[in-house]
């Protein structure tokens, strides 16, 4: 595979213009059929080619500029997890995820992303050099693919993050680093600020949040990590990458402990309009990597795409099947919906759920759970019928 | 194009078995970036056949038996309306879209269902003869391209539908009718039951309702309509092609008159344990094709062949992705989320919504306006500014 | 006692006035602690006068035209039923209230109603002379203190309402019967049209809905009556009496098979602008005899009475302690809350319930049972644990 | 006045008993018709003493301890204040309020609490020595009247509330001290820890919260409270006195912000349910006076005293008109309501509002303006319809 001519993401950002991210491909793919939510593995790189590739391409036409290798969750360590009998190997896998990455981010101004995120060895509390063997061998893949850049994303804990950054900066390309924390820190109660600051000195240009709370959340996050970064007289690119759910009653967890995850998640899902808020509160915060994670489609990448479009100077290609605020609704059947053609209509809409018998706020399990706990100890058997039943009735006792 | 060697439709329904249809296209494309809400065209066929055929290969996987034409709207009289300017002639876009069909139909066990639908011309008071020639252009194309069977959806209103029933059954090709009405009847006042009789006898062999309505309002206007038929002493087949939004505060004309529609319908998507008590909800009401319209992704009909399977005796390809109830998730890293691994808690399950600003239900708009009132008369020049502006008006005087 | 030398309730009816009744004392009461829920019986009446006497003041402040005495399942069988130690008899208590009612409306323009509800003995299929009997031994009481008209109300069956209109038509007194049904009708499926008819061939001259239902579906029901009583070619005047409770949510029992009743409706209270248009609407509808059931405080007449001031040409006491629309708050401390003294601020506010873990509607208790079934004998001693245990048992399965 | 012979409250807190206080008159006495919102002055105790004395009762039965004199803003300059033209001077109608809440006292174990609260003159940044001559006035009635201790309650500054306490300290009557603020602090922003310092420092034996928030809110910021002390190596009593509003909406200054205040705040009421949970809550952080500010009315009052009758070792007056956890219920005509008559019925139901078209939280209005702001000054004069118009306009641009 040829080096991208493009100019890199660290140019990009340097010269202050947006990056857009791509939407969260389990989630998408797990709705198409491709995935299975659990495991969350990425083998239909190889097994379903079509479905992956066919999903870059919307994000692409929706406007991302980052395409980034699928590879969530793709270490051995994790392929191997929990009974999951896959017919693939993981460099196979992690191959065929750059292919399709590189392929699509080829039709367009695509730059490809090759991701690592937090492993199953970490939480059983292997050791560091156990833990970084792991990062470098999904790395040997990028490198040998020639990826233009790389993400460190998805860690609940800082200090697996700060390993990931090591292990990825030793390639020379560029490193972005992304938590899914909160506002109240890694799950072992270190800050946001903290977090970015210990990133940053292990070598990430680009700092940030993705996954586990919503795009306000998020945003606010990454705020506590650019003022701490700028408190200890750092200096750092910012991305966030948040989820398409509301989630205002999670805890430190995200939306892993609320009750809904991850099958009755619908009646959370951000609309277009929601998106609109979110790309323009992420860019006056400054932050110039922005995109999303589970939950995203291409509609809700568009809907980013199309806030930033004055300062990007230009509209993603899927707006010609959209109007700019609805306007395409100026030539539906209907004369009412017609009425509805119009910016201030849908941003002051509060739309409702049409489910009367729902609350509208979850309260959270809150196990309280995280690494060096027996519980969170992986293992590669499928739980058996006598573990799980000891975690219903924990549940239910709840 | 060769003839499917497949039962036909007909011959399963007759045999009892259950016949699963696909999910709405337009819905699911508009959210991918190839169609436009407003318009609602299917162009994308002809312009972008990799996406239209990604989604039939999807729905194909999720248990579908059926796969409808992508030919919503695409009347020529609905094509050349409202300034939507397409590069593609109405023929071309029907063709693509038999072709599109035929090829994922032959991937599995799939009939192609070519369709017609409700036109500009009707709702603008052309005559019979008018409104006929226009279903006559789309079923020439449907003829050559020989699809299996013809379904009318999407009617407001029973006359129009029986003159689309009476074109299609020249054909001498089984067809279905559908009618997007609710419990109320047609947008005339006309009963389920008498508008099922009409059908029945205008030569429809199936008779049902797709959109506008959320799945178990549909059931029961479905049972409204069979009750109709048996008491005329006359026999049909049932379907069903609901909505996947709940949409328990619409009034007779569905969820076109919800303040959400199109834009902000996110909080109302079904999951997917609701799809199986639909599922199971139609079957047991005598319905045998059973399907989605509006809203439903892959996911939403792999839960409808998941519920179903034990009638069925299998499961889907995209089951491989999928665990019973929820099962997949033994294998996930957080032993909550484990804990959730089991029908019972998904199924008692009352998800929230996480807009606590938002209510639970809407104030419908009732503008009250059909066929026959000018505020209906449909234009092929793009809505005015002006006309826009008494629109406006119009709706915030609500 | 003397008579009252007042223009009399059917005199004021005849002339068009607006007659503005009470609220519900049993709820009230039991909220102030002299009512208990369950047996709902009036001892209070001789046991704490002082108590009931300052209710009635309340409300007469409020603008109460009528105060009904405190004499709501006041009937010996009720009293003696389940376990309910009195320490005072029938007679007593009817007395009591008669004299606190009277006490009272002589402190301005109150008329004294003397009530008889619904009696256990009809539920537990008592023949019709048995039944009789028992209103009678209440009217005799009334007899004696002279009270200016009689109520029939709470009946969930048009056959008990009509026995009971016989009974208290021989006193030659003017007779209002007010049943506790909806839209579907009594229990027994008989239609509000119906059941007008019915009451008004039985005597009554006034007839309505009291209690069950919130105030715009009880203004509906009274509607149907008011269209079958003009259908039927006979003249009546109209009263409403409903709960100040919303009840969307509820079956053909009303608020009594909520599961919230009778201890958690506090989310359902009506405010008093729901009010002013509660008044407006059963104005509008031809409804002159207008006032409050469980769950109406004195505030929610009071704001029925400044909805008609209009009309009626005067303001209530209390009135001296109430702005228009809110315009007291002219004087509260803070600017923010005086510029809600308008209007419009609070005609349009859609109040929140502060309860974000809450539903909005509930899905009502359904055991379809009613006269005549067994589980609905009525028995003196207190239910036993056995008979409990089989109560508690089946609601759980539900 | 005779002093009582009881033992007083400070004897009962040391003594490790539980004193119960009583609910809110101003807003319990504006639904009976006798306080006006906006002024919320308290002239009905000279005006219609009946009612005070009634409501005074009523809390009494309900397991109250103490009897609050119907003082609140009854200072001087806050009855002269904004157009309220009174028949009565301050001296009168705190001497009533003195006579009233001792006469029901007798009745019972009850003490009678003397009671200050903020003043206009504060706000309007008057002197200290202005400020505390006005607390001086009220406190030469209470002196007079020899109420059986002092409690310097709803102030929203803490500087404001030491003035107070120094001056009420001066009596050598025990002297209680509550804030109207919630975690986040007094409207200066200072902790509640360090509020509580002050108060305690200022000679305040009892320090707590009062109104502005929800009762779990309150018991948090008490708690907050208690630590502060015990910090600082100090002792105090402590004392809660919430709303019966659920406020989880709220930001610092509490349910004044909320959109609905004060005449939509309907659906957040407590139900007594909720009051079971707050007294034991309230009990196990280690508070002794537990009892209720606006929105209580008796029953809220009887479900703590019932909540905590085990530790106190008997129920109140009042219970013999409840069974305990619904229990009466036992009694009621319908079988599927017995069925309700269990704790676990009621702990764990979650009520719905019956308003679907209502949100479940609201966006408070955030004026951010406090002491010191020119819009805070208060004027003895009535808004003017031109100074009202500019806050419409304000308000409305929100």
């Amino acid at each position: 595979m040829a080096p991208s001519a493009k100019k890199g993401v660290l140019e990009r950002l340097d010269a202050g213009e947006i990056v857009i991210g791509d939407g969260g491909f389990v989630f998408a793919l797990e709705k198409r059929g491709y995935v299975k939510a659990g495991p969350w593995t990425p083998e239909a790189a190889a097994e379903h080619p079509e479905a992956v590739r066919q999903l870059h391409r919307e994000f692409l036409r929706a406007g991302a500029n980052v395409m980034q290798t699928f590879t969530f969750y793709a270490s051995d360590d994790k392929l191997e997890n929990r009974g999951n009998k896959l017919t693939f190997t993981g460099a196979q896998i992690n191959e065929a995820a750059c292919d399709l990455a590189r392929e699509v981010a080829n039709e367009g101004d695509g730059l490809v992303a090759g991701g690592v995120s937090q492993t199953p060895s970490y939480l059983s509390c292997k050791s560091e050099i156990d833990v970084k063997a792991i990062f470098k061998k999904q790395l040997d893949v990028f490198i040998k693919k020639n990826v233009d850049f790389l993400i460190a994303e998805y860690f609940e804990h800082v200090e697996e993050a700060e390993w990931a950054v090591q292990v990825l900066k030793e390639t020379g390309k560029p490193v972005a680093a992304s938590l899914c924390i909160g506002p109240q820190g890694d799950l072992h109660g270190v800050s946001p600020g903290e977090c970015a600051v210990r990133l940053v000195k292990a070598g990430a240009q680009i700092v940030g949040i993705n996954c586990h709370f919503d795009p306000m959340t998020c945003v606010k996050t990454v705020k506590m990590m650019k003022d701490g970064v700028e408190k200890a007289g750092l200096k750092a690119h910012y991305m966030v990458q948040p989820l398409a759910y509301h989630t205002p009653d999670c805890g430190c967890q995200g939306f892993i402990d609320l009750p809904e995850f991850p099958f009755a998640l619908e009646p959370r899902i951000l609309s277009r309009w929601d998106m609109h808020k979110y790309a323009r509160e992420a860019y006056n915060a400054g932050i110039r990597f922005i995109g999303g994670c589970c939950g995203f489609e291409p509609y809700h990448i568009r809907a980013v795409a199309e806030e930033l479009a004055p300062e990007r100077g230009f509209l993603p290609a899927a707006s010609e099947k959209h109007g700019n605020w609805g306007a395409g609704l100026e030539m539906h059947t209907k004369p009412w919906v017609r009425a509805r053609a119009r910016r201030d209509y849908w941003e002051n809409l509060k739309p409702a759920s049409g489910r009367p018998l729902c609350p509208s706020m979850s309260a959270p399990d809150s196990w309280g759970v995280t690494k060096g706990h027996t519980e969170l100890m992986q293992q590669k058997e499928a739980t058996t019928q006598d573990q799980l039943k000891v975690l219903f009735d924990k549940s239910k006792s709840h």
